[in-house]
């Protein structure tokens, strides 16, 4: 089985992984990356030393730092860059693009200031319609992919045949990717997950144990779907795998960043502190600040983004946010 | 603050945690243990060194072995003993309770053969209306509980001042009790997460990672979700505390025995050899067996609970059943 050319902008872990699960496929797979001597290490070493170490990437993938030469012939443009810089990066990519591309998000952010999900970036800078704008989003942690093992993952395009398209090109024995026309769930699924994962994170920082984190997760999902149901989400696509699913696996894995993020928010470190000590991006330590206002704007209650946001400021510590969710007065469950 | 007495039946680890809570609620706890010398230990050592090794009860707990004498003058009785010898219990112990007592349960069964639920059988051997009769669940892991950890929990009567009764009894500092009017919908929350439980702990057996076990924690909600709205489940009671909360702290915790029992099945050990080392009971099961029951009752698919009752059985090994799970035909996800 051998598709066409699929370009893949973003040589972190999970642009990475998924451009192994892209290869496996059947799909020619081209990464972009910024820096020149990643995108040798791929092309001469078989591998991506920074970010999926001892992963060998399979012959099918390759690399370049030619934005030109990344994107011609592809008839699909993944993104996989942090969410905060897709706008600049995009607008110098995009003249280079096929006329046609379908583009697929991998990203789980909404952008500060416009507050504009990654699809709706997409569409501003490319032109593109909802029928050539997809994302890809579920409990897909980067390293276990790389291993291949199993996972399920959620393809969604308003265009319902775009979306099996993408499914078809996409599948492999190790991925099984299902279909969904709700952009916007998947979207808001994935960014929430990370603000609620550093949330966890700091309450396991903290010294709490599996029954309170499990509460936290269980209020989380309520806030993402108080705020997906007013946004027009379909309350499944949260109970699902690119709402529950990749919730769960975020908050349960050590290796998730925003959880390891959170944790080191719960053990004092301030935000300065924690950037200053990694190369990798927690996402949700920007989008708590979108979705917190994305709330506002809806009218609906989000006091887990609005904690988290305080606390990733410096204006609260991680056990004041703890006591504010722990201490609320009791009542009704669905109150 | 001091309230009345209430008796718990089962000094198990479940029936003594929760001993702890209604004590430092400000109850007076009589607790009634099957073994004279667990009840002695109790009175003299301050300790249930069976169950809760190294954890010290308040002096508001005591415990006896005369079913008489923990019943007398207890307003509210406390059943925490395994699902399927509920029956043959409490036709014992019925005839000694007050005249109008409220029964709590905190059981997670679903009863063999009769497939009722724990407050089915309740109303059938003691005759108590559904206002006398209550069920507790929540993320609730009893080591963690006893340690007083911080965790939340659902009251469910079907009278909600009697709900509300309760959540004021067994309010306390690190216990924070919601009310609620869906017995149903907790009681099948509770007896499902077992189950799932299970199958979470073959997948870690079989040594998948987290997002294998968030992919069939997310099944197994949904799967959980068709069956309660079918059989008459508020949907939010099963993506609250005792549905996703219960499933997510059972499904996280090396702790928990569902999941060991079913680490266990991953292994490869059949389930006469699990039973043959512990004795503390995996509720799941036994429930797995009730719960595909009522699903073809009800005309509901349950692929979940199913193969966990395959596998139990013995006629599916662990393979055989993470296999079917994850080789499905791809599809749209809410198909």
């Amino acid at each position: 089985m051998s598709h066409g050319k699929i370009a893949v902008f973003g040589a972190g872990s999970w642009g990475t992984a998924f451009s192994i699960v892209l290869a496996d496929g059947g799909n020619e797979v081209t990464m972009w990356a910024r820096r020149e001597e990643v995108a040798a290490a791929i092309n001469d070493g078989r591998e991506n030393p920074d970010y999926l170490p001892g992963v060998e990437l399979p012959p099918r993938v390759s690399a370049t730092h030619d934005v030109e030469k990344a994107l011609h012939g592809a008839d699909i443009v993944v993104l996989a860059t942090p969410s905060q810089t897709l706008r600049g990066n995009l607008e110098e990519w995009a003249p280079f693009a096929e006329r046609d591309a379908v583009f697929v998000s991998l990203m789980k952010g909404v952008e500060l200031g416009t507050l504009n999900r990654m699809s709706e970036v997409i569409h501003q800078v490319t032109g593109a319609e909802p029928d050539r704008i997809a994302v890809i989003s579920g409990p897909n942690l980067a390293k276990e992919i790389a291993r291949r093992e199993p996972a399920a993952s959620v393809v969604a395009c308003e265009d319902e045949s775009v979306a099996r398209m993408l499914q078809d090109r996409c599948h492999s024995p190790a991925f099984r990717p299902y279909t969904s026309v709700d952009v916007l769930g998947c979207e808001l699924g994935g960014a929430y997950k990370n603000v609620v994962g550093l949330a966890v994170g700091m309450a396991v920082g903290l010294g709490f144990g599996d029954n309170t984190t499990a509460s936290v997760i269980t209020r989380g999902l309520a806030e993402t779907a108080r705020l997906g149901m007013k946004l027009g989400a379909n309350p499944l696509t949260l109970m699902g795998l690119a709402g529950l699913g990749d919730l769960v696996a975020t908050c349960s894995s050590p290796l998730s960043r925003n959880r390891t993020f959170g944790e080191k928010l719960g053990q004092g470190l301030s935000t300065e502190e924690i950037y200053a000590s990694t190369r990798q991006v927690a996402e949700g330590a920007k989008s708590c600040s979108s979705l917190r206002a994305l709330g506002e704007q809806a009218g609906v209650d989000v006091p887990i983004a609005e904690s988290v946001d305080e606390v990733v400021a410096g204006r609260l510590t991680a056990t004041e946010c703890m006591d504010g969710f722990l201490r609320r007065d009791t009542k009704a469950e669905t109150d």
